[in-house]
């Protein structure tokens, strides 16, 4: 295990006089911070706020852009063109740059949320849009994205831009046998056993191959881990994953 | 007339499928750009083409932020705290720069709009958090606000937060003794006779004195004009200012 | 000729400071206005000035819910639910029934707007959400829908939820074999030639069946004509088609 | 005693992702539910859920009206006109009133909201542009708002457009000899004593005199009483208030 893996979690998403998240309870135990830009969540001073949470962890700042979607979550697909999908990328994106000054930090890379993340996944047309977007953005700027059974397209066109990539995976999620993950509306989509999250995050930190539902071996290629700040629960998880990865040779 | 004295103009103010203002047509007229930053008006498409109509003009661009008002075009105003204020400049002025980096442009200027900006020339509190949230954004920012009878408090401010003004007047406004604008609601606020436009846009340029309504002179320390570019007259009226500055002796 | 064909035109769509359309002169010769509620376009006070409008014109007032997308004026289709599609439908049509009732109006029927639209006539999960709003409002609102080659289906559902319908068609639109409109992308989707138009009217109005764009004949069922104000040619038009089906029998 | 003292209570005040309040808990306990129209808080799912909550047990739906302010929660005032203020009225008294025709119910009564309230019970035209909404409304609502010292003029007010008025007090928060609520930045602003606010609602429901901050004593006419459903503690009150409301003569 060369390069450890980082670990990221959306964060800031309260809205004005609404709470969500344990942003406070997280920030300590991850190494990204997602951080909404105010689309599907957050507002300025939301997203001041996170930002200084974040610079007093010592934790990295990314730009969480969405559809303009906010009653919604930003998690219902809209028919954006490629062009508005880069207007928006730029203008949430600087938005939080724009904040992050204030306290001396910037944004060092984008992982787009909820539908538009989905939508970009799925259609080549809006991923470019996305990645052309981060590089005129410019600033190193990185673009985080899913890991699949095969980054090499997506790698093909980040070098076309020279834009760098981080893989995500998830250690929560089950697999299916063509990399994606298992709907949750199917049994067994999510992992609730946290002896299972922990193996699966060792075992993609490690580089090993991971068991999917059908019993077939996937191997992915990742940089950065997704963990949750919903509750509790998800917390206590980060914490045994961030102390596994600690010590793997222990586990 | 040692500086010539700058043109500025509210735009970029189309929102979605609505169209406001003629930019195409006054932006080669001018030398500051107020782009509206999608609180008051625009969207980051039409900031997008905004910012490229400016920079093919090679005009200088500026963030014209607002309250969140969309449908009150920020002018109504709205009780935010000075922190609120901070937080929503610099949330705007960020967004137009993502949007300007893309096409190698930048924000040099912020001018606050609508009610923002009579209320921050009304509340020291406001103004100071507007002047605290351009110092902070750093990048040489300057403030573009109203001159007045005497600027040397703004200019304290200014100093203490290393922030550079440009103030400004207006052509086609009457002033009172006091140095402020004649309320629209009482007759002779505006100057309908183009000559009278010229007329006080060379005074101003000219650093003479100005006659207020009634009767006594009024000496501004003036910066830049603001014109308007709604329609084709105020255009007429950006082109005959613009033409006389050109050649002020000859008038 | 038996019921004559009612005149539809989307109205009120102006937003704030921002105005569209050119609902002054339409007006008076359509016979039902199309009022946008305030997602897609349009304001309270936007809204009380249409009403007041068409009262004064004696023109039927409907709704015109849309998706939540002001930006992208309801035009971008958006995952929503067949829930969520009741209820955004039930908050809109309501809205504009309280501004109606305080001019003595009432919303008489309903016509989704833009990508709503489009989507209800392409999935029937959708359409069936739009008619059980429609009927749970109540107050014998009628829906108006798109008139197709077979109308048999959104005629047994509105039975069964009790709404009725008005069928609608185009005048300036091309129709192809199957029924539908021929995409704007295509050549000849568009009738320019106001003949054309008129002439698709009249056919419309007495019942004659359509040459689609491969030369077919298509019959289509219809109770209303969709017209255009958004500007002096589309007014024209609608005039010269408003004295066409008052003297059918001359043309 | 002899018109028993209704309870009153914000509800409904979720918006998309993010919940607010103990709705579920504290309904059973009050009289009217003063929910949120989409403008300060809530939307068409959540406004469906709280109607549907509050026909369950029974509870008088009252509309709770704001300024368009979601992100500052309604409590900013916005200088809006009179005119303004009744469009904002109408629309969202009829959103709800759609939203609640679908299961059978209607609004009884509108409450304004935050910033909105404050500003009407201040501003004797923006409380006129109430009152003439709720009239022009119809449906023999009612308006609900704050008891004062002297309620006179705002019966005079109410009798001229013949809307009925709900008077309402505040069991946990102390009262100033001018009959208006001490402000929340001194002390003693809010009973933190339980006993202190039940005290205080029997004294209101019996019409007794309370004492205020100086030590005056302060007669208040009163139809209803303001409570909230925030979280255990004030559901704790309420129910303790409740309790005590039905065996007055026990306490």
């Amino acid at each position: 295990m060369n390069t450890p893996l980082l670990l990221n979690c959306d964060i800031g998403e309260s809205f004005g006089a609404w709470t969500m998240g344990c942003d406070v309870e997280v920030m300590p135990y991850i190494d990204c911070a997602n951080i909404a830009c105010g689309f599907h969540a957050s507002d300025p001073a939301t997203m001041r706020k996170t930002v200084a949470l974040a610079l007093a962890s010592d934790v990295r700042i990314g730009a969480h852009p969405a559809y303009p979607d906010l009653v919604g979550f930003g998690r219902r697909s809209m028919s954006c063109s490629p062009q508005e999908i880069e207007d928006l990328l730029l203008y949430q994106i600087g938005a939080l740059e724009g904040i992050c000054r204030a306290q001396g930090g910037r944004v060092q890379y984008v992982k787009p949320h909820g539908a538009l993340y989905n939508d970009m996944m799925r259609d080549p047309k809006l991923l470019r849009a996305v990645v052309k977007a981060v590089a005129a953005y410019g600033g190193e700027l990185r673009l985080m994205l899913m890991a699949t059974r095969d980054n090499a397209s997506a790698l093909a066109l980040a070098d076309e831009f020279d834009v760098p990539l981080w893989f995500e995976a998830f250690a929560d999620r089950a697999y299916d046998p063509t990399g994606h993950l298992v709907s949750r509306s199917l049994p067994g989509a999510v992992h609730r056993d946290s002896e299972t999250v922990v193996g699966q995050a060792l075992a993609l930190a490690r580089g090993e191959s991971l068991v999917t539902s059908d019993g077939s071996l996937l191997q992915l290629q990742v940089d950065t881990l997704c963990v949750h700040g919903d509750n509790a629960g998800s917390i206590a998880a980060v914490k045994r994953i961030r102390q596994a990865l600690k010590e793997p040779q222990t586990v």
